[in-house]
């Protein structure tokens, strides 16, 4: 068991709101009571998490005094320093408040706008005293149920302007904080603007200083809209934007469940830890999920211990895998490895593709072997290699 | 009814391989004869289309002699010049033949992705002499039904390579052309490469002549992943990249339904045509749809004939939306136009967000008006105002 | 547009959590200040419906005291007769309260299954007081996010049981009362059970009273599994088990949205409302949507009044094309009146198929005409005709 | 390794079609060359396989005269016989032919209708005489694009009239043939007929004969609605009505992709499994998958292998999770037991419930545990305990 016993060099995190989740949800009233943020610290320490993350409100209630604000942040960072606990990201609430109902970067009404920069501005002040090095930007409400309701031109106007301010804004005060956009399809708004990895990395080559903003993925979303969330990382990281990463659990197209990390569609769960161990992906593993409102506190824990338990063993059975000659062989069979040859050598020209004596029907007929390659990655997932 | 005849300043245009879809399917054989291209010609041009669109193979049968490709393609230019149909957009075929079953461009097998190439250069020749300043990818096969069969990143770094060869032979070539990428999150691959519009835009932005490259959105390919289609079309024209569209109907997250436009979800229909004919695009209305395989080819048609109604139905409608007082009125009660209002102004800076008197209960209890102004665009919709 | 005013005999009805619902979601707060449930009845009596439905709960706050109680259902009372409103269906909330967070009736903690049964018989006692002759019951905690969780053929027999005591309680009563079974795939719970309209029709079959307990079915319940709801109320109506219904909208499967009716699919609604009239279904016609959160109290009745609206622009549309002479040779060319002869006749045998000449390949040729069929629809709809 | 080695006694079953899928889909030509039935039975046989089924056109094709009919069923015989292969299910082939593109049972054309069951009745009594005890009826193309194609009440009663013919049929034979409906929400038709296993028991509970008519649940065909396999199965368990199961994978709401068992959706395959074990369904484990058109030969009995390898794997996890005393004692944790007892005992009545002493907020606030019991369960599929 303890192979899967986690500790900080694994670089696990989970937000406050995840673990201090109270489990309301559109049909029902919470179902625990609230957490103490230096609580969810002591225990995730005691788990073996190396981070802990936070939107304003969950640390400070918002239209909290200057000296509430004060004694609550003051104890946190007791907390963590008491406990060895780091904060890797911090974020902003731009969605609970009645008046961020029409979003806030693209609210149609420009003092939401620029109220909802002023809470992000003085919540990136915080994350940057409290050593945070990316700041997650979730833009849940920008958004519209109506098509008449939103010009998305305008909108995604609003949205550049904005991060190109946050962008000024970090360099100007120095602080070595980069953005993560952190796409979903839909849920709270009809239908979210940025609602994939791949429009959030659109968006992101329109920007003024595209070298600071990148992306924070969460399985989840891009799995209520059916995208591989393999092939979604791997393009972000192919484009060198997985800034952060948002491990959780969904079960297809339907309400956001954010089940813990391991649940939901295990085998892409399985794939998603081997492309960010080869990948030598080295930013936080953060657990963005939401405890089953069926449970006490004691399963809030067992739920973010669980999650941990899974990457180790994700990890550790991908690098089995890797390992395995067998599957090495496979892999060959599969010419797996034939893709990272160019289909024009650096020495060739489009004309000598005319050269090329090539039999399609005898092409054709070659198996690709993936049957076999992948029953070999179930194998190693059930360990039964 | 004449109000809504289509003719040639409509740009509707139509895919050979569509009005002549013989309607196999993965559980049928064909239901329909073969169609003769220059039929298809003659009779799209009756129904008051303006364009038609093709893939090698539809023109010419795969592996068909010299001659025999000679001869069909000046059957087919005799027919375009007698009915006054132009040739705006081709594309290539690089999935029907086995030997694409495991992709074309990002085929693991490197000869493969040569014959890939040199298939697409020799129809860009013909697609040149036709006069088409478009041309399509859809990379339908380019793909995989599991994560250990292929390397997302080599895949990725195969497809720009093959993006950018093709750019520089339009160049050397001098060709008038753009290329349009057609993106597709599933069938016939388990999950293909580049699935959605987003993820279109973000690998363009890799490429090394950007500017040749844009996008060729399907209303059903985004529906499938439950995408918001006027969000993402909404989204390419922001970033300049809506180079061509293919218009057709979906039911959301299931099978590639391609049913004719109008059909499946109308109401984002409608909208999708309010935001081309607001936006001024000009390129060609390209109908890329099944006629159902329940059909003869009366029926076939009807459904061509049925797209450009719709289509004409819909832009009309929407001009009256956008021209009744009673919407703008509405629109100012949404205060659609504060989003076109910079959220910090030319002459300010972010320290004047401290000035702001802003008082965020106030704020927060101003109604929207979303659900009058869309049951106003339904009203146009229905023709009940 | 008087052609579309809502008066009693279109037997419209809303649900008072519906126009009171204040707009909390799973990341807000609400939007909205408390209704009281007087207001609705005069609100919605004025805009023109017949009926109010309700849960316990919406009207009496849950633990209120006994006169406390006693003076809301007077108040309510004295608000429907003097603005002439029925209540033609009451149901229970068994979901808000988290007792109830690992179901009601299946709950695996048998003394919550015996308070849910208990509350739910006060609740029919009051909905018999106040001459509801529909009781509807949506078991939206009856289910699992975890197979381990809940015994499925357990769960199904003890919600058996609760079925069947309370038909031998409305039968012991004498309550005119018939039971509507509510289905819904998922959310709050991952699955829930009796999924879809289907799944409750096999229910039902097993019950001990099966002719007391019909459905509700909802139109985004069902849309949310990616299913016809026209299909789904047709079998419904063909098992004489439709005995109340849902109006709303949804955008496929994704969160529930409870748009108004009218928006979502717009074109199900049509055909949806199409059924409905021509079937004679005489029951409720009940909108159970939610008021987008962005809205304040006008959106809220706007939305309530474009739900009827829509109703009856949809029925007056589906009358014109039903009586469209066109319609009826389209539908006669596609032999939709073929279905209704049966396929051996009362005076044939099975041994009589043995004589029939039929040619296979002349048959496979028939067109059937759908497209144009369907295209006819869209016509009216839209009212181009 | 022999641990997962599949014998007869497991009563593995393949469809012809199956094994012997040629690889053509919506976009592709096969890839495959045709495969003997004989060497089909053959291959299955070394594999370890116990059953083979077929569709009537899968061993003889459509037109074959008298001779070569017989000559291919002798032909399979012998080598049923030779192998030791038995053939628990038959089912016609009312789909591939064009003659059916509108339906076979509910074709809105009489003459179709009963060209589909004379083709069934003599399918019927070749599965007879080959010793099927189940006879499957996958309903594909019963179903409409347009809901003004289709009267679907009619439909149902057509659907209804076939299947009462049917069971008439084996009955006047005196076969001991068991019918199963196989549900399919789509594809190939827009929405298909039954599209669930609960709208077929639903269906069913209307026949003349419903004891001699169940269920063929296919994995992928739940998911594709985004429902629940495991609660499909458990509710066709507890109305008597799983005569045959139909195994494969699927990754949610797209086109039907008929992955190999195991592949998919893992988590529910596991939990399928044991809940089949332990409810001791003694049917075939029938595997209905297509192997990926990328392989040749080698990978469809690889995939076949697989097929059987994860089933026998999970029957192994899902004994030791049931067998694992920390399993035990946290289904008691979470009360899993208590749903087997009546919530109203034999001796009680409803009265009693008034009797309860209960404290709503003290019942509210316990936890049920299921994140501890669910990790268990992953635990023991990942073979970590």
């Amino acid at each position: 068991m303890d192979a899967y016993a986690p500790r900080p060099e694994h670089k696990f995190s989970f937000g406050l709101w995840t673990v201090g989740w109270r489990g309301a949800d559109p049909f029902g009233l919470p179902t625990r009571e609230p957490l103490e943020a230096t609580e969810a610290v002591e225990r995730l320490a005691e788990l073996g998490a190396w981070g802990i993350s936070f939107h304003d409100d969950d640390l400070i209630p918002f239209g909290a005094s200057a000296s509430e604000r004060s004694s609550r942040v003051d104890a946190f960072r007791k907390a963590l320093d008491a406990c060895g606990l780091v904060v890797p990201m911090a974020t902003t609430n731009l969605f609970t408040h009645p008046v961020f109902k029409d979003g806030a970067f693209t609210a149609n009404d420009r003092d939401v706008r620029r109220y909802a920069l002023r809470k992000t501005l003085r919540n990136i002040d915080l994350a940057a005293s409290l050593g945070a090095s990316t700041y997650v930007l979730w833009g849940g409400r920008e958004g519209a149920e109506s098509p008449a309701a939103k010009d998305v031109g305008c909108a995604l106007d609003r949205y550049a302007e904005a991060l190109n301010l946050l962008c000024s804004y970090v360099r100007d005060q120095g602080y070595p904080i980069r953005f993560a956009l952190e796409p979903k399809p839909n849920e709270p708004r009809g239908d979210i603007l940025l609602p994939t990895i791949g429009h959030a990395l659109g968006f992101i080559s329109q920007l003024e200083e595209p070298s600071r903003v990148g992306l924070n993925p969460e399985v989840g979303h891009e799995q209520m809209a059916g995208l591989s969330m393999v092939h979604g990382v791997a393009q972000a990281l192919w484009q060198d934007k997985l800034f952060h990463i948002d491990l959780n659990g969904q079960n297809g197209p339907r309400y956001d469940q954010d089940l813990r990390f391991g649940n939901g569609d295990v085998k892409t769960a399985f794939f998603l830890v081997d492309l960010l161990e080869r990948a030598g992906y080295s930013g936080p593993r953060h657990f963005d999920f939401k405890p089953a409102r069926t449970e006490d506190y004691s399963g809030v824990w067992a739920a973010a211990a669980g999650c941990m338990r899974n990457y180790l063993i994700f990890a550790e059975r991908a690098r089995a895998f890797r390992a395995d000659p067998e599957v090495q062989e496979a892999l060959l069979a599969s010419r797996v490895d034939g893709l990272a040859v160019p289909t024009v050598g650096p020495d060739e020209t489009l004309a000598s593709l005319a050269d090329d004596a090539f039999d399609v029907e005898e092409a054709a007929v070659r198996g690709m072997h993936y049957e076999r390659l992948d029953q070999l990655a179930l194998d190693h997932l059930f360990g039964v290699r």
